[in-house]
């Protein structure tokens, strides 16, 4: 984890007062690991405006499973990125529908649009794409 | 999947033309696709304004399994929340590094609750939540 | 401001020279102040999830005013809600195009509503809303 | 405007339900409408990942102009800046408390960088920034 340092803060009490309501809260145990938390996010999201940055993403997609070969698309769509495709969770939600977590490693542009073109197959409902950068490059 | 219909959209050409420039990169095979796509997009977003509406959702965590007893305290944290959490998914991202993804169901405020809680246990380095509504909500 | 106190964090080494290096690029004096503003956006962040709380909203709005009525219909939109909209900036961008922004103030709710139906008047060609909470509420 | 076409959308009826629901609560007049601007919003979230995409932006800061020379530096900040900001408007919230809207218009990545540093600038309580492409990339 490398070296662990301390630095200090300052900070309007009531400000500080309100945030330790927030991550009270959230469930945090302290204040250090919430704002380091807030600081990881903020490199993450700065880091994530370069499409070459090696990324990891989830790509959640719901579905019916009656839709004539979906499945099958996307099984076929995967293997053919099956190098930026690290693993797939199926979850059967109810008779028709199922949820389909499709976990993606790669340069963040090219998960990014991979995870875009799975959601748009034909026969998907609704999808999300979230991506954090992979954990070497945020401390 | 109900009875399907037809309505009609009116628009500038070159609006059009854009669209269609765009959902080709994205991989739709047509427009009605990328509409309903759209569509559903809205409908999930309104939907989850409101923390009691049914929803599932997705929490991809990042963290370091050297990270004294992280994997016990986060499946000790699941499993007295067993009731909304449907399965999980995990990753060696590399000698040091887990991706782990949690499927969520429930009310909307609850798991997003919980959610949170999971990327606010001490060790977890960065962590992302999204949700979509359960699929009998969406048409 | 109120008292200003100071409280000290513990972090690797690593990661606070990413964020010292993120700050510098987006022009912070220094770490306290990074730090308070990432906390007041996780509260305000936070405060919006209640459509009671007392919010100040501006939305952004790009419309061609050759387009017949328009500028009147927004103008007599944001008479009939007088009380929820302070202020109004119009820009000429083009020969056809305009911007406009408009200040609301009162409960969440009421203003994502209000700016939703903006942006939502036939003839504006693209809008944004975003909010923040009133100053008394967040330190 | 350019000339209007129509084209045709198939969907579920109940997807079709869904939706007039939403666009009569948003209120839109009608679909054509509501689909237009479902379409020039993601042209505009695909646009806004080109940094050279000429772009419009409104920044939006909360801060107390009791802190001393804080308008001063703001406006000093945004003369060095002049040839990428069109207009700032001034809201007095309360006896404290300032809202500052200052409108930018310039390549996307040129006006985020400049937005982002005002809302660093210190003094300021928080700020958002929102951008659109300039009108005539998107009709």
């Amino acid at each position: 984890m490398g070296e662990v340092i301390r630095f200090s803060i300052s900070s309007e009490q009531r400000l500080l007062e309100r945030f330790d309501d927030l991550i009270a809260r959230k469930g945090y145990v302290n204040r250090s690991e919430a704002v380091r938390d807030l600081v990881r996010s903020a490199l993450v999201e700065d880091a994530l405006t370069d499409p070459e940055v090696e990324a990891v993403g989830t790509v959640t997609l719901v579905y019916d499973h009656h839709f004539s070969e979906l499945s099958d698309r996307l099984t076929e769509h995967q293997h053919s990125h099956h190098e930026s495709i690290i693993s797939t969770l199926h979850i059967h939600l109810d008779h028709h529908m199922c949820l389909e977590v499709v976990v993606l490693r790669g340069p963040y542009g090219v998960i990014k649009a991979l995870g875009e073109s799975l959601i748009g197959t034909k026969g998907v409902k609704h999808g999300r794409f979230v991506a954090t950068t992979a954990t070497h490059d945020i401390p």
